[in-house]
């Protein structure tokens, strides 16, 4: 077995910063940093990219972990595709390179694939197997495409004016209407006296 | 000045990790890192929290960088409210403590209620004197209430069945419908070839 390194680390250092930051080592984020390494891999040594996410689990975490890129710096974006795909792209030109987990290819890697397409039950599952097989797998169970991103719709909105909300007093982006988007029922998810009823609206 | 740690960590700690997670320090991690250190004050020690942030700028990566919650284990959740606040709660009874940027209370620190509203433009700033500013402040600008989850909406779905797009051959969330949300139409932010049209969908 000729394990690759995962972006700058070796396996164990990975798995080691894993740990720290995600609070354990998941078949997710092992893929997710594969997937990271031949992005980046495919990428010029200097690119300035942002990245998407199309899953908010684990993957996300294999981003924050390997590049520059998080949710709070806005160069990661989380989409809520479900999909088991990133995308790199060069934050002006929109150029990249989008990765994703071939269904096609876990033909041959019949753990993973049980794992992935959720055919076995999770106590029927040999975890220790399933990430042995992934790090012998690494890049072999995925493929990329070159992809064009229409930039304009990822950009930030600088500069848009805050407002006040007159009835909780707190600070909001003003394009969100004359009250804040909790005040006006819309995104409401606690309570302080339990009158206040919750609405659907996790972003992420 | 008698500056306070932010969580386990110096203040100098924190800067360092936080320009290796997020490229930079900004007022707003820096503010973060402050209503962190205030809402784990807070809790019992031994609390099992999820964290809410109201906002996808900054605050989240200070989330990240202080505790196990993130984006990707799903104990960190993002809502596009873009109030500048941080909900801590314990994720079986819901029971927790919002943190956030009291707007009156700035009305004593003038640097940083004009960078906060937005109210002098960024290149007539001083960054330099702003941060000193926040340090000075520390949790003196926040404040908190206790509040109640209601923790079922926040639950993971376990279990939902993956399907395989006959599209695209990808797996994605069987809930979503017959094809994944991207061949559907709903989702698609890329080209391979110029033909497929982006659609909005940013989720964080």
């Amino acid at each position: 077995m000729n394990l690759m390194n995962i972006g700058p680390l070796s396996f164990e250092e990975y798995e080691t910063r894993t740990v720290a930051f995600h609070g354990c080592m998941s078949p997710g984020l092992l893929i997710g940093g594969f997937m990271v390494e031949l992005a980046t891999r495919s990428l010029p040594a200097d690119a300035l990219y942002d990245v998407i996410s199309e899953s908010a689990k684990c993957l996300p975490d294999a981003v924050q972990l390997l590049t520059p890129c998080s949710i709070g710096n806005g160069w990661l974006k989380i989409l809520k595709i479900g999909r088991f795909a990133l995308t790199f792209y060069d934050k002006h030109s929109g150029e990249g390179i989008r990765v994703y987990l071939d269904t096609d290819k876990l033909q041959q890697w019949p753990e993973i694939r049980n794992w992935f397409l959720k055919l076995v039950p999770k106590h029927e599952q040999n975890t220790q197997l399933l990430m042995a097989k992934i790090k012998e797998a690494g890049c072999a169970i995925l493929s990329s495409r070159r992809v064009s991103i229409d930039v304009s719709r990822f950009q930030k909105k600088k500069g848009k004016p805050i407002s006040i909300c007159p009835k909780c007093n707190e600070a909001y982006p003003g394009e969100h209407g004359a009250i804040c988007r909790v005040c006006a029922g819309v995104l409401g998810y606690f309570s302080e006296s339990a009158t206040q009823q919750p609405a659907k609206m996790l972003a992420a």
